[in-house]
């Protein structure tokens, strides 16, 4: 008796933690509640679709709102776009192969035809669902391309009823998605674009904090390693495994009309980039860490290069903090600048005492700062 | 007239290079396009079913097939499953909430009580898809609840041609479906266990190939750091972001049954494990490669480290390699004991030598050890 009760009673415990780590989340299901409920009822009173009883009309249009409503405005619009695309080409296509087949063919030979066509339609549309760049957007467009063809050239329906057929359809998917992208938009909108934007300038700011606590902690002379609060040091190994859901939210960004700060067509390739050279940051700090975990310096040694070091650290650490904010605000802070000119001036000082040490960070940062001004 | 063409020859290259690299995505497409053809034709040839023109039976059968199709056994499987039992479930409870409302309410009330209850469901089982656990394996199910219980519990119908329609529906769901899952284990079967096995096994080999040539390479005395070739060096950083595919794999591999080497409830927890702990020390091989690029060592140091550090590279690549063999054919080989202990003899050597330097490796390769056992 005791398991299903701390089954229910766990999952109660998740969906509270879901509700305050993301509100929003919260928010879009009552928004698919409504918008499934508002177009079922729509087609449950409106008696010019309802003669058609539950067939055809209304059981597409809440199907279409049910598989189409996505979390973000991107992945909906997406949804639809494709949808709708997807299902007109195959409809035009399907009545027409219907016709040929219909003119051409005896009765024997129809069937073989029919069959034919659908398995190569099938077989070519599926391979072209493998290539990358395809599959990145079009992959749902290509499933109901599939889908519609083959219902289409299959039904056994003479030529007026199928093209009657097929507009019924593509209407009722428009009407469908046509709800789904307003329910979205109007109530509580959540877009791809600026998740991403918002992923890329915390992710720049945990590498901030990262260094930062690294100059101010590591580096100190009288530090025992191992008693170490190594809390910061966690804040970017997160980071290392960010890439799957960047690229999928960039795929998401790029349906988005222009909203809030940015414009339809905001260079959102640009984040990977900047993405992928943080998350090499973050590594190289994960190799910095590592070494100096292991390496034990001699207290006079590691007085020589501390105090460059530690400056040079967190005046990284703040260039990258401000870097963030002003990636959040979109407003150019002019003393990130002077930060990063202290941070190589100490590079500078460190590299003539020693004239080695990785000063990976360092290199990195100056890659990341073009690349940074681009985006934002 | 240049750019379509140009694209269209791209693509002709893009498919090429897929036939090339997986075969078996080509032998996919056909098995998708002959099961769709011939579930699709059976429907147009049987009159029981075709009686009913387009509307219900064919087209939800059909539908499935598309839908439900996928590359690896384990997906469709999944799919197929979550497909059946949600549509089951939906709708013995849309059945169940038509019956109430009819024997309840007046017909004012009615669709209130309806639209509401949709609501209702279709908010709450939204809200359980951002559950990561039941996301990782119901998601579709769920879904696919949400669409049929909305769609029977607002369909205009008296409560038994609900019921019929109910139960038509989880038929051809059914046959879809198995037409879906005979395709796909008969011909030419695509186990994402296997894959997810051959990934780890391959990613460890790489990991092993890295550090063999670190060894050999990296560490020999007259080495000219620019110049080196760096190729070995690029196979562990796929590595590093193959984890999004393993958590996929893993999720699909739970739901096939018993296959060649692997059987029901093979531990697939474990390769998440072997995964982490392989990318941990891939990440570590970086740091160790971005540690040794920038330090510029006194010949006489390096003279004095070389031996053991070679020594424990390459026993430790070979060891890692040897791994991976046994892992891809299941057998254990007896002489990978002898490889790790020489390479910690050497780690030995080497620490007693500097007392220092970072052996991450080592410690690594002590933790992958007994979990690659357990799995294999």
């Amino acid at each position: 008796v005791k398991k299903p009760v701390s089954k229910v009673y766990s999952f109660g415990s998740d969906m509270k933690k879901i509700a305050e780590d993301d509100p929003r989340k919260i928010v879009h299901s009552i928004k698919v509640g409504l918008a499934i409920a508002l177009v079922s009822l729509f087609y449950y009173f409106e008696p010019f679709f309802h003669y058609e009883g539950f067939g055809v009309s209304a059981m597409w249009a809440v199907l279409t709102v049910v598989v189409v409503f996505e979390f973000s405005v991107g992945a909906t619009l997406g949804k639809s776009v494709n949808r709708g695309i997807a299902t007109f080409l195959a409809g035009s296509l399907g009545v027409g192969a219907h016709k040929l087949v219909n003119l051409s063919g005896s009765d024997k030979l129809q069937p073989v035809v029919l069959g034919l066509s659908v398995f190569l339609i099938a077989a070519i549309a599926t391979s072209m669902r493998f290539v990358p760049k395809l599959k990145a957007r079009y992959d749902y467009g290509i499933l109901i391309f599939i889908l519609t063809f083959s219902l289409i050239s299959v039904s056994g329906y003479r030529d007026n009823e199928v093209l009657d057929m097929a507009i019924t359809r593509v209407t009722t998917i428009l009407i469908g998605g046509a709800a789904a992208i307003l329910f979205n938009v109007v109530i509580c909108p959540v877009w791809a674009g600026e998740d991403l934007h918002n992923l890329v300038a915390t992710n720049i700011e945990k590498l901030g904090i990262s260094l930062e606590g690294y100059g101010n902690q590591y580096l100190k002379l009288d530090v025992n390693l191992e008693e170490l609060d190594r809390t910061f040091l966690e804040e970017y190994k997160c980071i290392i495994h960010s890439k799957a859901i960047e690229v999928n939210l960039v795929n998401l960004a790029k349906w988005e009309p222009r909203h809030g700060k940015f414009r339809y067509r905001h260079p959102w390739e640009q984040y990977l980039k900047i993405g992928d050279l943080v998350r090499d940051c973050a590594i190289n700090i994960d190799a910095l860490n590592t070494c100096l975990s292991s390496c034990i310096m001699t207290p006079e040694g590691k007085a020589r290069i501390q105090e460059p070091c530690t400056k040079m650290s967190v005046e990284c650490g703040c260039a990258l903090k401000e870097l963030a904010l002003s990636m959040k605000t979109m407003i150019i802070y002019p003393t990130t600048d002077s930060h990063i000119l202290k941070a190589k001036a100490a590079a500078e000082k460190l590299r003539s005492i020693i004239r080695s040490g990785s000063l990976a960070e360092e290199a990195e940062l100056r890659q990341l700062l073009p690349t940074t001004r681009v985006a934002s």
